[in-house]
């Protein structure tokens, strides 16, 4: 039977942009969900949401998506889009066919009660309570791993659907890298006798002046507000439904500006890659971030490089004296900069600072890496955590619920996600420093709020390829390099000595 | 070849509750445009809902859908929900697929064309430009009768989309007793010496404090925030995804208070009819109002009845000036409630009061049903339409814009659509009637600010049923009688007397 191959691309096309759709569809629901959804239309609506899941799943293994898949793999004329496209399709397929429809439905249901579980067990601080679940998590994974293949660890199966392409032998070196020289600084700090005083950061700043300033900021940052908005949350959110229309969300707590402000522009930044994904992706799986990792540099972009610097203040600053009820009046410049930048060791990951993050997610890193090549037991993680953390951060939790139980992940059987976190860093600061080869002006950019041109190098270098390119592949073309720990290093020496005033 | 009726019966409901949940995800996507929805995704929106509705069809004349109206109908041992939203597929199914597709398709691709051509001729007041598009839509729903297939009179094909079992011969009774009286009371009051002081009614009042308010009296009506919320749009509406989650919208004008707080009491009737629609019919295609006259009814019974009523503002005239800017202050109850309640002839259909509301319909009534009927054409519309607003209202438009032109209805090829919005009184008043017996403190109630008995007995009487009952069948399960016009004359004619001081 002679096909029509570019028919067959049409079609093609036309299948993934339903999809798209749903996933659109699916996206809003939940935003709609976290923004103020009522309470007692949830159940209803987790019913629907459950059933456009499933559909959407549906066609992502359908037989129709078999037969596109094999009718046009190897064909020749098709447009870049529809290749890359199929590429995304295709992964997505061979993924989720490769699980045993009845295993993966246990598994599923497994999740679910885990999280329940897990919810409880970090309540009660008792891992005891957990270790089961977590137990059959890990060996469903390991299966699933054995499904899927993998080249040279195994651990690479599961890096590879949050970050294609960065195995363990590239994270082993970039982590040692970094953990080397992050380590004595995080000490070095803590033993600085010029520590910076933040006592006036904690004053009361009303909710609306800081949504009045949060507006200001992604202003500034080029935030397109014909293309988004900006709503409250509980847990500060972006959310991309397509590039017109991406919406961020914060948090206002007003003992604390800080929270609203930092996620804002950390929001921001992951709105600022959605919004400038290329028009001609869209109703396509394209038509995203390319990694989480990725993701994570846009946001920690804004938030430390941009929000957290100096010269950004040095423009900012005033504005946010003016919103606020005079916290600020006695304060200079630099010495709220050093406020703002202050870090140290601590317990809970999502509490710590730029510094000591990567140090944080090296932790689970290391557990995740041995727990999957049979190194170490389930049952000897809290033990194992605790050792690492008093290793890497020289704190020790006194209990399960502030050390190994804190984190969802696991509970949903996100295995290789941590990492993620950390490469964001590690590309950010890459990136930055292939910038500031082209924009000498940097700093002056900022001092002056003119930060269009900071964005938009970030467009071209990045956000417009949404996933027609692989992480590795951005870097590769930006940067001339593959990943590379130093810069983040560097970058980090230079900035905590100066603001702790170490010689 | 034997069949599991039990087993059918179950795969059809599944069926409809996705059919259901389809019609709370586009209802959800209409509610965030409405309510600040980027304006640069909507595009992509819009495609997105077409996606999304064309599905829905598809499902709804389905040979699947076919297969379950065959296998089921007739069937003994069916639940209730189940015999009625059979019918209410089987209805539909028939009403979409008697139409052959091609033609179908064409309308479809008219009315969009019309709808924008109408926008322009309105703006212009160029009923010609409009005409031959009019023409069209017209002789396509006569096409459309004839395949439908009609009893009586043609345009009864047409009402019964919008009130099932009304029929002309009905409307034309009703509306005969009510023209009959009404008419003679308009020019009255036109002509009463004691006219009501309205000057205070426009004073600035703050969009913050009308919300505040808006928001107490919607709580008052009894109205459930853990199931809804309240929002602003430049058209107020309510909208039901599910009984729990029925959100209101309103609009606040600083010059005029009335357009927030009738309006959210209108919303809010509507929102507590479908609150209180029984949990047994979520998912399934009878959870809504069961027609638009007895929608409307609700919605007008809340606003007119309830809000326009004095017993409502000796409760609640103290907290309006609490938030006001002290415009009433000079103002007594009895004062504001006759300024709340002036009546009199006018041009535009949208913003006639609750006296001659009913006269705007009957003309467009009238109309339509000629036109049906072969009587007139199309090209004699203005002349007939102002003939007509002269007869019932004494007025003529000074040109079609605010004549014959101001409605969107007729260019999306809704006819038989108007008669509701007058049922919807003609219902009200009857039902009020009928609660009176039960309640006979009604405007006891109203003064303390107590109306959840009013609220549960049409919870017991209307809203619980959703559409397992017809309009009419609730009107003679509650009122013992048919649509009877009656009630609001007698209502009408007492209060407008009392308003206007006429002896």
């Amino acid at each position: 039977m002679v096909k029509n191959i570019k028919e067959i691309e049409q079609q093609f096309l036309e299948y993934i942009k339903k999809m798209a759709g749903f996933e659109e569809t699916i996206s809003l629901m939940y935003w709609d969900l976290r923004t103020g959804a009522p309470k007692k239309g949830m159940e209803q609506r987790s019913e629907v949401i459950g059933m456009l899941s499933s559909d959407l799943f549906n066609m992502s293994v359908s037989a129709e998506m078999k037969s596109y898949i094999e009718d046009l793999s190897g064909a020749s004329n098709l447009s870049a889009v529809t290749k890359k496209s199929l590429q995304e399709c295709k992964e997505n397929y061979e993924r989720n066919t490769k699980i045993p429809p009845a295993e993966y439905k246990e598994y599923v249901i497994l999740t679910a009660k885990a999280e329940s579980v897990w919810e409880e067990a970090k309540e009660q601080s008792d891992f005891e309570m957990f270790r089961p679940y977590l137990e059959k998590l890990v060996s469903f994974n390991k299966r699933f791993i054995t499904y899927w293949g993998y080249k040279g660890h195994k651990y690479n199966a599961l890096l590879d659907m949050y970050e294609p392409g960065v195995t363990v032998e590239v994270i082993d070196r970039v982590f040692g890298q970094l953990r080397e020289r992050i380590v004595p600084l995080v000490q070095a700090i803590a033993n600085a006798s010029d520590q910076p005083e933040t006592s006036f950061l904690f004053a009361h700043f009303p909710k609306e002046n800081q949504q009045a300033f949060s507006l200001e900021i992604l202003k500034e940052m080029g935030y397109d507000f014909q293309a988004g908005r900006l709503d409250e949350t509980v847990h500060p959110f972006a959310t991309g439904l397509n590039p017109g229309d991406v919406r961020v969300t914060t948090k206002y707590d007003e003992k604390d500006f800080r929270t609203a402000v930092f996620g804002t522009i950390h929001e921001g930044g992951h709105a600022l890659y959605e919004q400038n994904i290329s028009n001609e992706l869209i109703g396509t799986p394209l038509c995203d971030g390319t990694s989480m990792g990725i993701h994570e540099s846009q946001s920690l972009f804004w938030e430390n490089f941009v929000g957290r610097h100096l010269s950004f203040w040095k423009k900012n600053y005033s504005t946010l004296k003016k919103y606020s009820s005079g916290q600020f009046d006695q304060v200079s410049t630099e010495d709220f900069y050093r406020a703002i930048n202050t870090a140290g060791p601590s317990l809970i990951r999502i509490e710590a600072d730029e510094l000591t993050y990567a140090l944080h997610i090296m932790v689970r890193y290391e557990i995740e890496k041995a727990l999957f090549n049979d190194e170490i037991e389930v049952k000897d993680l809290p033990k194992i955590w605790n050792e690492k953390m008093n290793e890497y951060l020289g704190v020790a939790p006194a209990n399960d619920a502030e050390g190994v139980l804190q984190d969802v992940h696991w509970s949903g059987g996100s295995f290789g996600y941590f990492p993620s976190y950390a490469l964001g860093y590690i590309y950010a600061a890459q990136l930055k420093h292939a910038m500031e080869k082209e924009l000498s002006s940097f700093n002056e950019l900022m001092e002056e709020g003119n930060l269009l041109p900071i964005k938009e190098w970030l467009t071209k270098n990045v956000h417009q390829y949404g996933k027609m390119k692989k992480p590795i592949e951005i870097m590769k073309d930006v940067t001339g390099e593959s990943l590379n720990a130093h810069y983040l290093i560097d970058y980090l020496e230079k900035k905590y000595k100066d603001v702790y005033r170490l010689t």
